[in-house]
């Protein structure tokens, strides 16, 4: 496994990438819309959310990824653009076209992403005003505004890069995220954009992405819901100089190595910005059947409020994982199952057994913490990332209102 | 469909029965252990949690419910005996064959079942001298201090009766019933026990305990999470002198009828009393393709911890309605979906309509909330109850120990 130093770059990291980030008036004062663009059309990558309620931006960016190529991506926080209609799709389609006219690029290079409030009309005189206003503001430094831009109850900007060589040439995978609530793990499960200069064909840029992101950010649940606007873009620009990634060799699985790294970066700072989180949790299935196993397994254990409410409590309470992997149905030889909070063995043969009490108090108080079960069936496994469930996450979603 | 008056009675209101509950030491102060018993053995029917993981007492009921007959109930919270190995099994075993010398029946007319933190062994000191305790104690007037002493985090006991007539003979079901966590609907979803001094067949009476609680009880969630410990006792002693039922005729159905209500009685007031409950919602799914998807999109959305923090923070947030249904997978024509919150529309043809804005704040205050959402597709519909999320929920569940 390669190692990769991931640094606190973003989108604009990348050769050839601008960002920008601003206010139009979506919201009282924090920014709202951002956009980025190549400098060249860009192979395309994306993936988009199963919810069977897709939000209109959404339908426009799956038709415009289609057709292979993407030069811009224009996204706006405070309206999800969900569930409003032949109207709301008018007004997706117009977002991609004034950003195109505004840039001097075809509307079809143009994807486009919403978030906030579902069911409400985008304010389309403040938005076409705005894409008037962010084109002009572009920059090679503009990615961490961008972040800002696409926040919505994120309580900080999510802006990453990592550096490395492809042929001697110096490679950018950039990214930047919003998370927080509504996060669910079926595919993509947020909205996520990302740029490289790497050079590849879009057949190998697709699937490295789906590979990354199934071991990241669908391995993560916030609360179980799933967005109705959750999109994934990964635009390669070729701008770095090295020979075109065609087949899986050395180059392509660098490439791969660090695109996971950056994307499993990311998963573990949306899960740590949870809403109301006070610790980022990660939960480890081992010995299941088979990988379905330990992965459903893993996300019940995840998404039991029971499980979520005791690390809040800082209580090993591996009677809630127990019971939470019986409920989800997989197969366990329960006289060999055994349970480790933050490191400690506290069931073994499933049952309990004596453990260092202080020790368990102090290892509780991290801000990490990890939970292992052991199903005693196979050698399968896998990890979720999740956090713990608090008042905060109450009281944000209970005073986030339409 | 037929009325009936559900009155306060409990497991003794029906001819033949006597309980009792009482402290015997599990819990500080409050009862935790309870005792039912009918003056002759009975026919029973049974319903058990399906999670993997089932408790001793669980497996050891199981058993004793296959033999046909049944004549008392052993109860103790402040311990669920489950992942307690061969150990929870010969100490499940242990209570009923106690019960059954105090009592003078056979063991194995003795069912037992068990509540609280999952993973300890039951001190059985305590529990012996408990049940050597509580038998002398049973009379005709206690169901409602059995109701006391299955309690967990439940704020009050739930005990109900209802009277009827088959073949000129008074007839009544009680039952008692604990709720409020670790509640998800999969079979039976917490520990009730209902008796029943009507004379009817086996057969017939497990038949007509599926069916009530298939539309109550298996319709109820308060966060999801299946326990380790569901079971549903129902005991028929034949002491109200009707002819037995062995077919589904006009008594049948009576009974059934008033089986349904009381199962349906104790759903509603368990899911009002829910952890950190402030609201009892119901969830009805409309106009779906079927029965199992109308069920799916129902369970989905009432297990959804946005809508439940949306009523919690009274906004009829109808976009966390949709995106959850669209989430569960069902078949839904957006362009024909509707909203309705506590009876006012809120969307339609798939898009946000405009409402009476200070009606809808007035029914959002009171105690019982519906939502119904028609998916357009066929003609079934089905009902969940379940209760807001709140921060209370979250308090009971970071400081419940283990």
């Amino acid at each position: 496994m390669l190692n990769f130093e991931i640094k606190n770059g973003s989108v604009t990291s990348p050769k050839g990438f601008k960002a920008a980030g601003i206010n139009c008036g979506l919201k009282e004062k924090n920014k709202d819309l951002a956009l980025i663009k190549s400098d060249v059309p860009a192979t395309v990558a994306a993936l988009f959310t199963t919810n069977r309620v897709a939000a209109a931006p959404v339908l426009i960016s799956r038709e415009n990824v289609a057709k292979g190529m993407a030069q811009a991506i224009i996204i706006n926080s405070g309206g999800a653009n969900a569930c409003t209609g032949q109207q709301g799709l008018a007004d997706a389609r117009e977002m991609t076209e004034l950003t195109a006219h505004a840039a001097g690029i075809k509307p079809e290079l143009v994807l486009v992403a919403s978030t906030g409030v579902i069911g409400k009309y985008l304010p389309m005189n403040i938005i076409r005003k705005g894409i008037e206003e962010i084109v002009p503001r572009l920059a090679s430094d503009g990615g961490t505004l961008a972040a800002e831009a696409i926040m919505t109850t994120d309580t900080h900007p999510k802006h990453f890069s990592v550096d490395f060589e492809l042929d001697n040439q110096k490679c950018t995978i950039g990214a930047i995220a919003k998370g927080s609530g509504m996060i669910s793990p079926n595919m993509a499960t947020m909205i996520m954009a990302i740029t490289t200069d790497v050079n590849i064909q879009a057949r190998l840029l697709q699937e490295a992405l789906k590979k990354s992101v199934d071991l990241s950010l669908n391995a993560l649940t916030v609360d179980g819901d799933m967005s109705t606007n959750d999109s994934v873009f990964l635009l390669a620009n070729g701008m770095s100089g090295n020979s075109l990634i065609t087949r899986k060799d050395e180059n392509y699985e660098k490439f791969l190595a660090a695109l996971k790294a950056i994307c499993l970066k990311m998963t573990r700072v949306i899960a740590t910005d949870g809403e109301g989180a006070t610790k980022l949790v990660t939960v480890t299935v081992e010995n299941a059947r088979n990988h379905e196993q330990a992965n459903r397994a893993a996300k019940a254990i995840a998404n039991s409020l029971l499980v979520k409410t005791a690390i809040f409590g800082m209580d090993p309470n591996w009677g809630r994982v127990i019971s939470a992997t019986g409920a989800s149905g997989v197969d366990m030889n329960l006289e060999a199952v055994s349970i480790r909070f933050a490191g400690i063995k506290v069931a073994e043969k499933g049952a309990a057994i004596p453990f260092d009490f202080p020790a368990m108090k102090k290892a509780l108080a991290e801000k990490e913490i990890t939970i292992h079960i052991s199903l005693g069936m196979g050698n399968h496994s896998a990890t979720v990332y999740t956090c713990d469930l608090t008042y905060d996450y109450v009281k944000i979603n209970a005073e986030y209102h339409t």
